[in-house]
């Protein structure tokens, strides 16, 4: 009997590798000899880098980087035991919260940072790196990432343009001759789970703006700005970013990063699961046990559940999701693969009691689980 | 696929036949060509008549009978449709709620009524006769249960000793000549759940009779009474009924029908269980369903759980209890063969929010088990 537990983490109650120890608790006290491999899962958002960090085999790498106004800060990113892969979280260096509200500059602001967190990656060896992206306090397109790794951006007279995403309305032209070798040899994936445009009523621009304080002049200017970007973008490659899904996340970064770089978009929590080593760990498992703080069968359940039940179908693995909460109808999550769900609920219980008990509540439902499927 | 659904009654909530309903949809939402039994089921308290007249195969005989001061009142009991066996529940004339609070009598009320609905139902055939005991208004030992069966219980001089349990201090002798053959010849069994013995500290009217309207004088009175009823039984039987575990229940009738009609006592929710038919179907079941309002672990959970716990175990076959609330560690329910308990709790709730939706949850919860023991 071999049981994969490969949960989110419950926000506001439990880490996703607590998660995983309550449940593996469980797991042996219905089946003490049960093998149980623990495999703590994130959505490509907040949190994703610590979940890789408190998993095995991922390291730490802290390093001074530009914030989203240049300047200095403690930044990190985790790089993989053997050192080919390389998790960055766009936040680290680039994130809104590195701002205080006095200083928001959405026109100003760039991911410069970010790009030096790859740039020092792929120093070390990684060839497969994953970007986390959302909640950049800028809308540069992601242009200071790629900055960072040698790529030019120049106006009309060949000059460099400032840093931010304003600037861009004077783009001429991209120079990349710059990337190094091993930058150009990389693998690029995008943890993207919003489907904005770049640019448009629904772009970067215009739905994340204001949030990072831009006035609606400031948005409509950085709106044609982005779409300068892509238009010098398309003239030079070929490929049109203006409409595609996703790429108006974290200020137009995806777009950035696949339009230079050829990075590759993907739903966060399946590049998780294929970091984390999930596909190969379902290979031969008799159940999979994953989770979330509350499943909304409507919006079809958490990003890591609706993975970890289609991942764990494809490989005919019985999935279960134990959750705070379980709400409305689960019709899209089964069709996804998804076997059954269960709250950790014990009866009458307040949201307070649930999240301060989840990890004992969750050892017993486990248990009960692991002792049904098992008699 | 056969699945057996023998739940106790959600006090406050659902009625056991209407928890057969919401899982049984659950199930057939899992799996619709699996084959369902319902055997709602009661721990033979209150609810234990309601809960075979809502069953297949019992109907319900309406009669006039004496309450526990002598007075007509209407009563009920159930008898199969063979007509073979009878279900007599003491509450429904002689108990303590058919008396005013200006009524209490302890000394004086009597079983008198429930006699005359075993009467009625044996002379309509019934040689299976199941007592459910509990909540009598009297002290009586069952002796006015039994004289209206043909029993005379006589003073010194010979007389007939006026009605309930005080007058039984001047107890001589105890004449059975009088019971009919069929009485002879029925079975009786006696659904009984406390340990109470007939007397002493513990003993009927020591532990019962202040909620009956005892006094301490009067209780000491009765005690006094059951004792001189016992020593009589024990002279002329050779059976002591004075410490039998249970023999206290109902104000001693259960000792009074033990020591005179050799009834057996047995666990209410054991006797209900055989007399529904649940030991039928169970054989060649794939899995039980039962459940209760609250499940209590640390009193090995609810008489009908444990009890149907215990069957299915004997048949091999696995059972999930399913319960509003699930409390306290379930090793005592495990011991006796329960597999696995959930909450149809969905996550954070109120009390009456699950009593309300306790239909809906169950069904939802069914369906996920079902799917999980499927998959």
């Amino acid at each position: 009997m071999r049981i994969v537990i490969a949960p989110d983490s419950f926000k506001g109650s439990l880490t996703a590798a607590e998660v995983c120890a309550a449940v593996e608790a469980g797991v042996k006290r219905a089946a003490p000899n049960a093998a149980t491999v623990a495999v703590p899962m994130a959505d490509g958002g907040e949190g994703t880098l610590d979940c890789f960090l408190r998993g095995a085999g991922w390291r730490e790498v802290r390093m001074t980087a530009a914030d989203p106004l240049g300047r200095p800060v403690a930044a990190r990113y985790a790089l993989s035991a053997d050192g080919r892969s390389a998790v960055v979280e766009l936040a680290s260096a680039s994130g809104l919260p590195l701002l205080a509200p006095g200083e928001l500059d959405p026109l100003r602001a760039d991911t410069y940072g970010t790009g030096e967190l790859i740039a020092d990656a792929v120093r070390r060896g990684a060839r497969d790196v994953l970007v986390c992206i959302g909640g950049s306090a800028g809308n540069d397109g992601g242009t200071g990432l790629l900055r960072a790794l040698g790529v030019r951006f120049t106006d009309a007279s060949g000059a460099d343009l400032p840093p931010g995403g304003a600037a861009l309305a004077r783009l001429a032209a991209i120079d990349d001759s710059g990337l190094a070798e091993e930058v150009r040899a990389a693998r690029f994936r995008v943890a993207c789970d919003v489907t904005n445009p770049l640019v448009g009523p629904r772009g970067a621009a215009a739905v994340f703006g204001p949030q990072k304080g831009a006035t609606p002049a400031q948005a409509a200017e950085l709106d044609a700005a982005l779409t300068r970007f892509a238009d010098v973008l398309a003239e030079r490659t070929g490929r049109r970013v203006h409409d595609l899904p996703g790429a108006g996340a974290a200020g137009g970064t995806c777009g950035g990063l696949v339009g230079v770089l050829d990075a590759e978009p993907a739903r966060g929590a399946e590049l998780v699961a294929d970091l984390m080593g999930l596909p190969a760990a379902l290979d031969g498992a008799d159940l999979v046990i994953t989770g979330e703080g509350r499943l909304d069968g409507q919006s079809a359940g958490g990003k890591v559940v609706s993975s970890v039940a289609g991942l764990a179908a494809r490989h005919g693995v019985p999935v279960v999701a134990l959750a705070g909460s379980v709400a409305g109808p689960l019709d899209e999550l089964r069709a996804l693969g998804l076997t059954a769900a269960f709250s950790l609920a014990d009866g009458p219980r307040t949201l307070a009691e649930l999240t301060e008990g989840a990890g004992a509540l969750l050892t017993a439902l486990a248990e009960e689980v692991v002792r049904l499927r098992l008699a």
